[in-house]
């Protein structure tokens, strides 16, 4: 495992490996693992994908300060270095690339890229300029890296959703892959920003995941269920932790982001619908979902 | 010279092209000169220095609705099929890649790229959204060839500047390489647009490039000229010509763009200074402009 923490190196090192492979009659596969670091087994899911699908395997670590709004949590994002780089190694990871914020941002970026539409709502409302910053960031690094395939969590289904929105319209050449949630045994979606909760918020927590299996099975099982019905049994089941401060409850075709009709019996759904919350314990904000591929359309 | 009209047989025959070269040991230089078509000698001097850097030149025809305004002139935007593959096949053109609008929109974009503060003013100003339709397609463009260097005319300075921002801004993996003006006898600049000019327009356009030789000749002889006083002569040169209606005629930095104080004289100037004119003749409207590098920065 090599680390490297200047993009030139990494664009050097690539070409001459893309280069020897080429030499011999192979076409090298790369994956890539964007990542804001202090790994999880989340993070450990999507570099063993990655590590099977390609020849080799790329993982970034970069808190990326354009995604975070001036009250957010840029500053005390978690990070640790030495057990990211142990559970990188342990993955079979074969380039760390570090960079620095001057390295990405040498001069504050004039360019953004920005997503119409599916950044509206969702985390988009409750986090102005956060998926600009995303997808910027997200570009230059598919820009650098020049991955075959890339690998995204599909806990933050929104930005799985938006990327593969971009790539789609900017004809990137590159795969996006979206990687199951995985969870904690209790149920609780993994996440960097779980070491935030106190005991109680990380019990309390759990009322999330929960939740969000009541409504998927709603959805499932109650043939009369409308997208409102689903909605309202969501935020009731939320509330019913009076400590949680729902940011959002809702549901959406995925991956447009579309609405549904609130009077919409789910199970007219065409393909897949996304059932998404956010949740706020004290200053940390969680997320967590469920997508549903209707009956009908499997 | 082969025309392709789909971006995955763009992409297909030059990973082919690519991975044969290096199978021998050779990594494949791809020069790229992306246009709207109805080619002239402009273009033409680009595909030369294309055709004089790399292994492998791709020219790109493609009259993009999302660069125009809704009261441009994007349905009558000249074209010629026939004359545009003459001049390829005369330049020594590998690849024509000729999408339609549907191959390259499947969908309206939901996607943009946007420069910030280098496209408020000078065409910017005039035409709301051009640049990023520009940016947008061009970032497009570049995903599809993944070029080694890429050729644009010095006519479009600011186009050129921004393309040159967005590129660095992104981590993008190519050279961008302004090419000179080239022009008419008489000094009018080669556009595509100089096709709608009457003869009487025709004759009148030529102030614009007068007019900026006019202020050049100032800016490097009169030692005491500042940046307003050749904006002025500038203004007053262009309007001696009746028919003449001035969009802007300005003096920047370049390729930053940034304003420079009026009071400010030329000679003190550090880098490059652009003096600009866009001119509208009846309904068309004619860009020129020319840049300075100042003697103490030589």
């Amino acid at each position: 495992m090599i680390v490297l923490t200047e993009i030139r190196d990494v664009r050097e090192h690539l070409r001459a490996e893309r280069f020897a492979a080429a030499k011999e009659g192979r076409e090298l596969q790369v994956g890539f693992v964007p990542t804001m670091g202090y790994l999880h087994e989340g993070h450990a899911s999507l570099l063993r994908s990655a590590r099977m699908d390609n020849d080799l395997v790329v993982l970034s670590i970069f808190v990326n300060p354009i995604q975070f709004g001036p009250n957010e949590d840029f500053d005390r994002y978690p990070r640790d270095r030495d057990k990211d780089m142990a559970l990188a190694k342990r993955e079979g990871v074969d380039i760390v690339f570090l960079p620095s914020v001057d390295e990405m941002y040498p001069q504050p970026t004039k360019t953004k890229v920005h997503v119409a539409e599916l950044t509206d709502h969702l985390c988009g409302a409750a986090r102005p300029g956060h998926f600009d910053g995303v997808t910027t960031v997200v570009s230059k690094l598919l820009n650098i890296v020049a991955p075959d395939r890339a690998y995204f969590g599909q806990k933050d289904a929104q930005q799985v959703a938006v990327i593969t929105q971009m790539v789609q319209d900017l004809n990137m050449d590159v795969e996006i892959v979206p990687c199951p949630i995985v969870r904690e045994e209790d149920g609780l979606a993994l996440s960097s920003r779980n070491v935030y909760l106190s005991p109680e918020q990380r019990q309390a927590s759990l009322v999330i995941s929960r939740s969000l299996r009541l409504a998927e099975q709603m959805a499932r099982e109650k043939e009369s269920a409308t997208a409102g019905d689903i909605a309202s049994e969501l935020v009731r089941s939320i509330e019913a932790e009076p400590t949680a401060v729902i940011d959002y409850a809702d549901i959406r075709r995925f991956p447009s982001l579309e609405s549904v009709p609130s009077s919409m019996r789910v199970k007219d759904a065409d393909g897949k619908l996304l059932i998404a919350a956010a949740v706020k314990f004290g200053a940390t904000r969680l997320i967590d979902n469920v997508i549903l591929t209707m009956e009908g359309d499997k």
